[in-house]
């Protein structure tokens, strides 16, 4: 899987690039990341990419020009299944759509900045947009690093061990069941015993009733989901 | 307003804490984030800070101790509003809770990573738990760089100009209406007439119908919301 993604701020992804699941990734040649900068497409001797909005108002609008140059270049040299553009207004990302977009060859994501972007932008060049929830960021790359960590780690052979991905919450619209590990005892506080037992039938069995218990108190929600589908 | 989060990946912070808004707050001394690598609060010699699960099943379970340690640091040195630790169960981000989030003076953010944290801790150490959305990521590092991008830039003088966040998209329960710039044509796409009238008011009333016809087709649970605070 290739992952392009076009931002004003590319520094912002050092860190997340070079460590994380997208670095071990891509040295196992299982998704490449590349971080294209908006300014390498700039209009003018200025470096310009983002000017005042029409009819005013506080905030830069990143300009259509720049971002059209630059996705019609990656288009040239294959071709994508979608042109994501990370917005709070977008369809709202779930653990079923990271598992959908997953499926994808390559994909783009556009970063918007300051006040977003020129909205001819959205209507000809993008075919998704993509919320990661009802809150407002300073730009698109934090939610385009979610989106990518989200999907990333659910390619086969990413994780080290498979079977990890398949117990997280909501893969199977239960909250995962509590985890401890050792000490057995810290400050007077323990390990509850059956998980000590040795006794693999009710250790699997006190797990699964601790994702009923913890799921009907935190997200009754989801397990209404469960019922519709089992 | 001091951020301290607590990783065992903190490189991951590097390109954020270097860029984007949360370092012009540090720069302008309205916020100072910290970031502190649990392994120098490892156990043994061997900088140990994760281990098996006890019961038995994939992926490693962050030690209790090291976390302990370094909460218990911090807080000799400050007294802390809130020690949060982010989970996909934990209660969701919005922006409500973001700009109560903005009032705090002191918080730690304590990221888990591969399976989890010791459940003590979030027994005995966390006063509060968050989640970035309905889905699952490798570790909390990216949701802690969110929930800090959300907050910060709601801090009084971090962004240039402060009307900007008051138009954000969920401030009022609406979604932001569409923006444009320069060029006015480009492929033959051009701006609406209204927005280069220099008729102010007719401009504010085409953002709000704007607002609101959008909000009613891509969100029309926030309409409802804001209905019933009018």
């Amino acid at each position: 899987m290739r992952i392009d993604i076009i931002t004003c701020v590319p520094a912002i992804f050092n860190g997340m690039v070079d460590q994380s699941i997208l670095k071990r990734a891509g040295d196992k040649g299982l998704a490449q990341i590349h971080i294209h900068d908006l300014r390498d497409y700039a209009v003018n001797k200025h470096n310009q990419i983002d000017d005042y909005a029409f009819g005013g108002g506080a905030g830069m609008v990143l300009m259509i020009e720049p971002i059209d140059k630059c996705i019609a270049n990656l288009k040239s040299e294959r071709s994508y299944d979608e042109v994501i553009y990370m917005s709070p207004d977008g369809e709202q990302l779930s653990q079923g759509m990271a598992n959908e977009l997953s499926l994808n060859k390559n994909i783009i994501m556009l970063c918007g900045h300051y006040k977003g972007v020129d909205e001819r932008v959205r209507e000809h060049l993008i075919t998704r947009e993509i919320s990661i929830g009802d809150y407002v960021l300073t730009g698109g790359e934090l939610a385009a690093a979610v989106v990518a960590d989200s999907i990333v780690r659910l390619l086969p052979g990413v994780m080290n061990d498979e079977t990890s991905a398949l117990t997280d919450s909501f893969q199977d619209d239960l909250i995962a069941p509590p985890v401890y590990t050792r000490p057995a005892q810290y400050n007077n506080w323990s390990v509850p015993e059956v998980l000590t037992s040795g006794h693999q039938a009710k250790i699997e069995e006190w797990r699964f009733n601790q994702q009923v218990k913890r799921t009907k108190e935190k997200r009754p929600d989801l397990l209404k989901n469960k019922e519709s589908k089992d």
